[in-house]
C-alpha cells in the first residue's frame, strides 16, 4: 500500500502545483480596462456556455446512473458519478484558467516574447497538471478505499468493476465535452471567418465582428476545456483498464498481484514530479525559438521519465529480474486465453511469464512512441518540413489544388504512426503480452502532463492574440502573441495523434479484458473470434463504420451551426450601419448564445451513437443468429472502430493541423504572402481543416474508448449485475 | 458440360452483339470536318497513351510472368497471360469505340435529344456486353478446356489455379489502367480548368486552351478504358474465384461438383441476354427524362433476370429442392473449415447443408444489392435529393463551406451500402454459408453488362459536349449534350459502388480460401485468426492502412502532373499570344505528351504497393514471430484492406459524384446561377472531387482484389509450386 500512497502522495503534488501556479498566474497584472472588458465578455460566454453543457450532461449523466444502479450495482454507480464530475471538473478549471491567463498573456506580450511565452504555459500548465493530478488521484483514490478500507483482493470482481465504471463515467462527459466544444470552436471560428474575413473584409478579431467573442469563447470551451475532459478520459482509461487487464489476466499471489497493479500508479506519480521539472525548463534559447522552448520542456519530462520508471519499478517489484506470476498470454492456435484472472483460475498458467525488467523495457517503448508520435506529428504539421510546404505551394495554383493536396497530406500523414504503432504492439507482446501492450500505454499516458500543458497552452495564446487585436495593442504585441500561436498549432496535433495513438495500443487490451470477461461470465458459451466467422466480418465492418457516421455528423453540424452564425452576423450589420462604422458596439452576447444553442442541439445524437451502437449490434445479432454471435460481432466492432478510427482521427488532425500552418506560412511572406490569391487558397483550406482537426477527428478518441467500455458494461450486466 | 457450352454461347452472343452495335454505331454520321478535325486528335491522343500505358504494363507482366512460370507452373502463368490480355482487349476496344462514337453523338444530338442518348447509350452497351462476354468467356473456356479436353475433376487443383492465374493477370492490368487512366484523365481535367477556367477565364472545352484535347482524351483513356478493365477483372474475379471456393469448399461428387461449379457461368450467360434486352428499353418517355430512359434499360434488365436466374438454376441443378453437398460451413467455435475440398477430404462434413432453392434466394440478394446500391447512389449524387442540394447550399457561404458540406456528405454515404452489404452477408450466409456469400457476390455481378453500358456511356457524352463546344455547334447541341452528361456524374458512381460493393461480398470468399488453401498446403501449422492475437490487429491495421497510402498516392499524382499542365499552358499562351487571340491554334499535341508521360510514371508505384506488401508483411511477421503468425498477419491484412478500403471508396467516389453535381445543379440556377461566388465555390468543390472520384478512390477495388490474389499465390508458391 505504501507504493499507492507515493502515487496518491504524487497526484496531491499536481493539484498543489496547479493552486501554486494559478496564484502566481492571477497575481500578474490583467491590463488596462479595454482588455479587461474583452476578456470579461469572454469568460461569461465561456461559463455560460460551459454551464449549459454541463447541465444537459448531467440530465444524460442521471439518466446514465439511474439505469446502472439497478444492473450493476452501488459501486459501479459510485464509480461512475466520480469519473464523471472529475471530468467535468478538469475542463471546467482548465477553462478558468485560460479565460483569465488570456488577458494577462496579452499583458505580458507587451513586455517581452518570454513574458507571453511564460504565462501562457504556466497556464497550460496547471490544466495538465491537474488533468493528470486528478486522474492518479481518482484511480489510486479507489484501489485505496476497496483494497485498504472495504478490505477487498486487489484482483477482486469489485475493483475490476469500480475501475471500469470511473473509466466509463470519464468517457461520458468527455466525448459530450469534445464533440460540443468542437462543434462551438468551429461553428464560431469558421462563421467568423466567413462573414468577416471572406463577406465583410475586415481581419481575424476585429472588435467590428458580432462573432469576435464567440469565436474567442470556442478556443476555451472547445480547445481547453474539451481537450481536457478529453484527455482526463484518456489517463484513466489506460491507466485504470492496465489495473484491471493485470487483475483479469495475472496468476499471482494477493501481494505481488497488489504490487503490480500499484506499478501503473506509481509510474503516473513519477512522472507527475518529472512534467512539474519539465515545466521550469520552457524558456527561450538564444534563438528566440518557442517550439525550442517548449521542446526543453517536453524532453526534460521525457529523458528523466526513464530513469524515474525504472526506480519506480524497482521500489514497486523488488527485483527486477524474478519472474511475476503468469500473465494471460494467447494460447498460439487457440482463440481464447488459456490464462484465467485470479478470479477465475480455472486453467492452469500458459505461455512466457515475465520480468519487471521486461515491463520496464515495454514502458520504455510506451515513451519512444510518445516521442517518435511527436516527431511525426512536427514533421506533418511544422513549417518547416515538405507536407506544409507542398499545401503552401498548391495553394498558387488556387482553392481546388489547396484542398486536393491537404487532403492527399491527411491520408499520407495515417502511414508513420501506423507503423510506430504496429512496431510497439509487436515489441511489446513480444517482451510481456498483452500487459506488456497495457504497460506501454501506461508510459504513453504518464507523460500526459507535459503534453496537456502543451496543447493547453495553444488556445491562451489565441484569445491573447484576440485580445491584443480587439484592445488595439501594438503592433508588435500581436506579433509577438502569433508567433506564440503559430506553434499551439503543432502542440494541439500533437495531443490529439498521441491521444489517438494510446487508443490503438488500448485497443488490444481493452479486447483482452472483453474476452476474459466473457470466459468468466458466460464459462459455457464458445464465442468464435475467428476472422472466417462472418459475424466478425460484420462487427468490424459496422465498427469501422462508427467514426465515418460520427465524423459526417460532426463536420454537419460545423456546417449548419456555422451558417447561423453567418445569418445572426449579417442581420446584425444590416441593422445597425454604425456596426461597420465602429461608432456602436455589436451585441457578442446574442453570437455567443446562438452558437451555444446550436452546439448544444447538435452534440446529442452524434454522442449517443457510441453508446447505443453496441447494445445494438449485440442484441440484433443475438437475434438473427444467437447469443455467441451475438458477443462475436459485439467484439469485432470494438475492434473495428480502432482499425477504421485511427486512420479517420490521425488524417483529421494532422491534415487540419497542415492546412493550418500552410496558411501561416504564406503570411510569413511565402507565395505572395497575405492578401495574395495563394492566401486565400490557403484560407479556404484552413476552413475545411478546422472542424476536420477540432470538432470531428479529436472526438474520435472518446468515441472509441466509450464503444469499447459500454461493451464491458454490457456483458457485466447481461451476466446479471456486477459483485456490489 | 451441356451447361458450359450454354454460358459460352451466351459470351459469344455478347461479343456478337458488340460487333453488331459497332457496326450500327460507326455507319452514323461523323460530322462536319472540323468536328472530325477535333475527334481525330482525340482519338491520335487516346490511342498514343494507351499504347504507351501498355507498353509499360507489359514490361512487368513479362516480369511476373517471369517469376511465375518457376514458382507456379506453366498452367497458372497460361491463366495469368490470358487474364491481362482480355483485360487490354476489354480497356483497348472500349476506348476505340469510345473515341469514334464522341463525335457521333455531337451529330446525332444536332437533331435530337433521342438521337444523342441513343448513339451514346449504343457505345456503352458495346464495351458493356465486351467487358461480361470476354470475361464470361475466359471463364468458360479454361474450365472447358481443363475438364471436358485436359480430363481434370471440377474440384481439382489445377482448375483452382488456372482460374486463380486467371483473376491475378485480370487486377494486375486493371491496377495499373484504372490508376494510369484516373491520374491521366484528372490531370488534364484539373489542369485545363485552372489555367482555363480560373486563370484565363475562358469557358470549359474552348477550343484556345492547349489542355483541352488532352482532357478529351482523358474521359476515354480513364473513365472508359480504365473503367472497363477495372470491371473485367471484378467480373472475373467475382464469378471465378465463387467457382474456385465451390471447388475448395463444396463435399460432392465430381457430376454434381461440376453442375454447381457451371450455375455462376450460367447464371452470367443469361444475364447477359437480360442485358442485351435492357439495352434496346432505353428510350426518353414522355418526361424525356434522361436516367429515366437509362432506368428503363436497368430495371428491365434485373427484373428479367429474377425468371432468367431461377431457371438457370433449375436446369444446372435439376432439382431446385434437393439438398447438394456438404458446404464449407463455419463451425461455431472453431476458428477454421471443418470441412476441406474434393482435394483435401479429410474432415467430415460439417454444418448445415445447402438446397438448389438457397442458392436462388442468395442470387436474389445479390441482385436486391444491386438495386439498393445503384438507389443509394441515385440518392448520394442525384440533383434532386437532399445530399447535392446540401453542398450546392453550402457554396453560397463560400469555397470553405462547399468542402466541409462535401466531406461530410462523402463520410456520411458510406453508411447505408455498409448497412446493405452487412444484411446481405448475414442472409445469404444464413442460407448457404459462404457458398451462399459467393452466390450474391455472382448475381451481382451478372448485371455488369447493363452497369458498364451505364457507365461508359458517360465519357461518350463528356466528349460530344467537348467537340460541340470546340466544333462551335449551335447552342441547343450544347444544351442536349449537357443533359446527357450530368447523367453521366450518376451512373459513373454508380459503377464505383457497385464495383467495391461486390469487392465487399468477395472478401469474404476469398478469405475463405486462403483459409483453405492454408489447411491444405500446411497441414500440420495451426494459424490463430481470433482477434485476440496481435499479430492480427497488426495485419488490420498495415491492411488498413493500404488504401489511405494509396489514396495519398494517387491524390499527389494528379495535383503534381495537374501542376506540369498548369505550366506547360502558361508557357504555350506566353510564347503565342496569338493563342488567346484565336488566331493560331494551340500545340494539343505537346500537353496531350506531357500528361501521359506524368501519367505513366506516376502510377507504377503505388500499383505495385498491393503487389509487394502482401509478401513484405508476411515475410517480416514471419521473420520476427515464426510462419504461423506470418499467415495470421497475411490473412488479417486481407480483411484489413477490404474493412478500411470499403469506406475510403464509397466515401470518395459518391462525394466526388455529389461535388460534381452541386456544380452542375447550380449552373441550372440555382444559387445564383454560372458566374455567382455560389457557382465558383463550386467549381472548387468538383476540382477537388475529380480525383477522389476518379483516380483514387475506383482505384481502391481492383487494389483490394489484388492484395488478396497476391496472397493467394503466395501460399501456393510457398507450398513449393502448382499443380501443373
Amino acid at each position: 500500500m505504501t507504493i499507492v500512497y507515493l502515487a496518491m502522495a504524487c497526484a496531491a503534488l499536481a493539484v498543489l502545483y496547479g493552486i501554486f501556479t494559478s496564484m502566481q498566474v492571477l497575481r500578474a497584472p490583467a491590463g488596462d480596462t479595454r482588455m479587461q472588458d474583452i476578456a470579461a465578455a469572454i469568460q461569461e460566454g465561456a461559463k455560460a456556455y460551459l454551464g449549459r453543457q454541463y447541465r444537459t450532461i448531467a440530465i444524460v449523466g442521471v439518466i446514465v446512473a439511474i439505469i446502472l444502479f439497478p444492473t450493476l450495482g452501488a459501486l459501479s454507480t459510485v464509480g461512475f458519478v466520480i469519473g464523471a464530475v472529475l471530468s467535468g471538473v478538469a475542463g471546467y478549471v482548465g477553462m478558468e484558467i485560460s479565460v483569465r491567463a488570456n488577458v494577462r498573456t496579452a499583458e505580458a506580450a507587451r513586455g517581452s516574447l518570454q513574458g507571453g511565452l511564460t504565462m501562457a504555459f504556466r497556464s497550460g500548465a496547471i490544466t495538465g497538471m491537474l488533468v493528470a493530478g486528478l486522474g492518479l488521484f481518482a484511480i489510486a483514490g479507489i484501489f485505496w478505499y476497496l483494497v485498504a478500507i472495504a478490505g477487498h483482493g486487489p484482483g477482486d470482481r469489485e475493483v475490476v468493476e469500480a475501475l471500469t465504471a470511473l473509466a466509463f463515467g470519464a468517457s461520458l462527459i468527455s466525448i459530450f465535452a469534445r464533440l460540443g466544444g468542437g462543434i462551438f470552436t468551429k461553428a464560431a471560428d469558421v462563421g467568423a471567418d466567413l462573414v468577416g474575413k471572406v463577406e465583410a473584409g475586415i481581419p481575424e478579431d476585429d472588435p467590428r465582428n458580432p462573432a469576435v467573442i464567440a469565436d474567442n469563447v470556442g478556443d476555451n470551451v472547445g480547445d481547453c476545456a474539451g481537450m481536457a475532459a478529453d484527455l482526463f478520459e484518456t489517463y484513466v482509461v489506460t491507466i485504470g483498464l492496465t489495473m484491471v487487464s493485470i487483475a483479469l489476466l495475472v496468476q499471482a499471489p494477493p501481494a505481488e498481484l497488489l504490487r503490480l497493479m500499484a506499478l501503473p500508479l506509481v509510474v503516473g506519480g513519477v512522472c507527475i514530479i518529472t512534467s512539474i521539472l519539465g515545466t521550469y525548463m520552457v524558456r527561450l534559447g538564444k534563438g528566440q525559438s518557442i517550439m525550442g522552448a517548449l521542446y526543453k520542456g517536453f524532453w526534460t519530462t521525457a529523458l528523466l521519465a526513464v530513469p524515474a520508471i525504472y526506480f519506480a519499478a524497482s521500489w514497486a517489484l523488488g527485483d527486477l529480474n524474478a519472474v511475476i506470476g503468469g500473465a494471460g498470454f494467447l494460447d498460439p492456435g487457440g482463440d481464447t486465453l488459456t490464462v484465467e484472472g485470479a478470479m477465475g483460475a480455472q486453467a492452469p498458467v500458459a505461455g512466457t511469464a515475465f520480468t519487471g525488467m521486461d515491463l520496464f523495457w515495454c514502458m520504455m517503448i510506451g515513451l519512444g512512441v510518445t516521442a517518435a508520435l511527436v516527431w511525426i506529428t512536427e514533421y506533418y504539421t511544422g513549417t518547416a518540413y515538405r507536407p506544409v510546404k507542398s499545401i503552401a505551394r498548391a495553394s498558387v495554383t488556387g482553392h481546388g489544388t489547396n484542398v486536393i493536396q491537404g487532403l492527399a497530406i491527411s491520408l499520407e500523414s495515417t502511414a508513420l504512426p501506423t507503423l510506430v504503432i504496429v512496431v510497439a504492439v509487436v515489441a511489446s507482446y513480444q517482451l510481456a503480452g498483452i500487459i506488456g501492450v497495457a504497460f506501454a500505454a501506461t508510459a504513453l499516458l504518464a507523460l500526459a502532463g507535459m503534453v496537456v500543458a502543451l496543447d493547453a497552452y495553444g488556445p491562451v495564446t489565441d484569445n491573447a492574440g484576440g485580445i491584443a487585436e480587439m484592445a488595439q495593442l501594438p503592433d508588435e504585441v500581436r506579433h509577438r502573441t502569433d508567433a506564440l500561436d503559430a506553434v499551439g498549432n503543432t502542440t494541439k496535433a500533437v495531443t490529439k495523434g498521441y491521444a489517438i495513438g494510446s487508443a490503438a495500443l488500448a485497443a488490444l487490451v481493452l479486447f483482452g479484458a472483453y474476452t476474459t470477461d466473457l470466459r468468466l461470465f458466460f464459462p459455457d458459451l464458445t464465442v468464435d473470434f475467428s476472422l472466417s466467422n462472418p459475424y466478425v466480418i460484420v462487427g468490424l465492418l459496422l465498427g469501422a463504420l462508427l467514426p465515418y457516421l460520427f465524423g459526417a455528423f460532426g463536420m454537419t453540424a460545423v456546417g449548419r451551426a456555422a451558417g447561423s452564425v453567418v445569418e445572426d452576423v449579417r442581420a446584425q450589420f444590416a441593422a445597425d450601419p454604425g456596426i461597420m462604422a465602429g461608432t456602436s458596439r455589436p451585441q457578442y452576447g446574442r453570437t455567443v448564445d446562438i452558437v451555444t444553442r446550436a452546439a448544444i442541439r447538435e452534440m446529442i445524437i452524434p454522442s449517443l451513437l457510441p453508446v447505443l451502437s453496441p447494445v445494438a449490434v449485440y442484441y440484433i445479432v443475438m437475434w438473427v443468429a444467437g447469443q455467441a454471435q451475438g458477443f462475436a460481432a459485439l467484439g469485432a466492432m470494438l475492434l473495428g472502430v480502432i482499425v477504421s478510427g485511427l486512420f479517420v482521427a490521425i488524417s483529421m488532425t494532422s491534415g487540419g493541423g497542415a492546412w493550418d500552418n500552410a496558411k501561416k506560412y504564406i503570411e510569413d511572406g511565402n507565395h505572395g504572402g497575405k492578401g495574395s490569391e495563394a492566401h486565400k487558397a490557403a484560407v479556404t483550406g484552413d476552413t475545411v481543416g478546422d472542424p476536420y482537426k477540432d470538432t470531428a477527428g479529436p472526438a474520435v478518441n472518446p468515441m472509441i474508448k466509450i464503444t469499447n467500455i459500454v461493451a464491458l458494461l454490457l456483458l457485466a450486466a447481461l451476466a446479471g449485475g456486477g459483485a456490489a
